[in-house]
């Protein structure tokens, strides 16, 4: 359970000095995660394994089904053996609290559809919309652009994994003064916002109110949705944001910094968060 | 329509000069996009406009919902008009030819959920293996490694947009002699392969024996799976595949590289389709 990388078997091709010499190399793992509401099967995700709890906590928020830890009794690993006879850990069964969003609130198509209004055309962005029940709009918090440009390495620095696999997203949440709160990692990205939505959830932190959010890559729509969901004013990706991550953070009145690499970082929505003094 | 990449005004922030420009940026375009089957909503997906019937196309075809051009009778974009008057193309409405396996065939849940088979644990690899029609088992085509370490460089080539947003990933399909036969971008790089596979389906080209399929990324599990499905024996990928791409490429019989960066590349599976000479 919970190994997050994995040791394989490689030739190592080089087609100048027409060389193939047999290696081992560190690969991230991934494999299916299947969700159970009630005994009844949700939805499946490929995750890494670690912090499945988290995950899946942090995908239920996601998706409305659950607004805090008090809407969930119990979790639990499924512990059935796998073909080799080891245990596998790939089933967690979620029991609903009474009064609990997840109670009767279940969709009858899986998330992927239930996005979908039906409503043809018109509303196609707002049929993936979920409206968030913390606004953002207003004067939370105030971070120097300095700062937040450091933020990406103190990820990296955070994250056990990644130099050695090269194969794992990663999100980090910090504080207003850049401390590291929490961090996971993932062959999904989503899911490594998850996890870190899942963790705050679990320790009754949510709403994300002065947090900022780094991830490893690039920012699209639903990250930027699962930051929003949770809260959190200002969402950092190293890497590019898409159309419609910026759309939604203006909507939303939150922060999206992109390509955020020492000394500079992009604002594509919300600067008057990030303070500049030369 | 089909709009790949957009303009928005950024703010270019400089911590250590202390400066502030604001300055225009391009991204890359994220849509949702409907796919209906006789007029019943069936998904919804985000993705970059453009190519959006052969999108359609690859996705059904790798939810195992239709195995040729024949199976689908008309493909159109539902074209009502969004909140500014403007026509949207977001919805994909599929006709099914009759006989096809989209008729009756349609999950009562979505893909996300049917992947799962709702047995506990010890099957859970399983539950999200869709049986691949086509044998990669076999002696269809052996490429030097030279020439592979070079495909990555000619997707970059062939592809319009990725350096100018840093934000698309691309699937590209070269045949054996290294010749690109089609290549595809997408926010989403499920997308970019369902697209390239769609494009091959409507062309009538299923299964492709003897062809390579690069991406620019990671290489997935389902990047694999939807590679075995087309028939496809050679995946390269630029980036690090996870372990369950490496376990099910080499049950599948596909040759999977990773790390392709010439003149290197790593052989996670089917090194015998791969030749060195000094």
């Amino acid at each position: 359970m919970g190994r997050v990388t994995t040791r394989v078997r490689t030739l190592r091709l080089d087609a100048e000095a027409g060389s193939a010499a047999e290696r081992p190399d560190t690969l991230a793992v991934e494999e299916p995660l299947q969700v159970r509401v009630g005994g009844e099967p949700l939805t499946v995700t490929m995750r890494t394994p670690g912090d499945d709890f988290d995950l899946v906590l942090g995908l239920l928020h996601a998706e409305g089904l659950l607004h805090s830890a008090q809407d969930v009794r119990a979790l639990r690993h499924c512990t059935d053996t796998g073909p080799d006879g080891s245990p596998t850990y790939n089933v967690v069964e979620v029991t609903p609290a009474p009064g609990s969003p997840l109670l009767g609130g279940l969709p009858a198509r899986s998330f992927a559809t239930t996005s979908a209004c039906g409503v043809c055309g018109t509303e196609s962005v707002e049929d993936v919309r979920r409206r968030s029940r913390h606004d953002l709009h207003g004067d939370d918090v105030r971070v120097p652009a300095g700062l937040v440009a450091q933020l990406p390495g103190r990820l990296r620095a955070a994250q056990a994994v990644f130099e050695r696999t090269g194969g794992l997203h990663a999100a980090g949440l910090f504080d207003r003064d850049g401390e590291l709160l929490c961090v996971r990692e993932d062959v999904g990205r989503h899911n490594a916002v998850d996890k870190v939505v899942g963790w705050a959830l679990r320790e009754e932190r949510l709403p994300l109110r002065s947090c900022l959010l780094v991830v490893s890559g690039r920012a699209s729509f639903e990250l930027v949705q699962k930051a929003a969901l949770a809260g959190i004013p200002v969402l950092c990706a190293v890497s590019a944001p898409s159309s419609l991550a910026v759309e939604l953070a203006r909507e939303s009145g939150m922060t999206l910094l992109g390509f955020v690499r020492p000394p500079r970082a992009n604002a594509y929505a919300g600067a008057h968060r990030i303070t500049v003094t030369g």
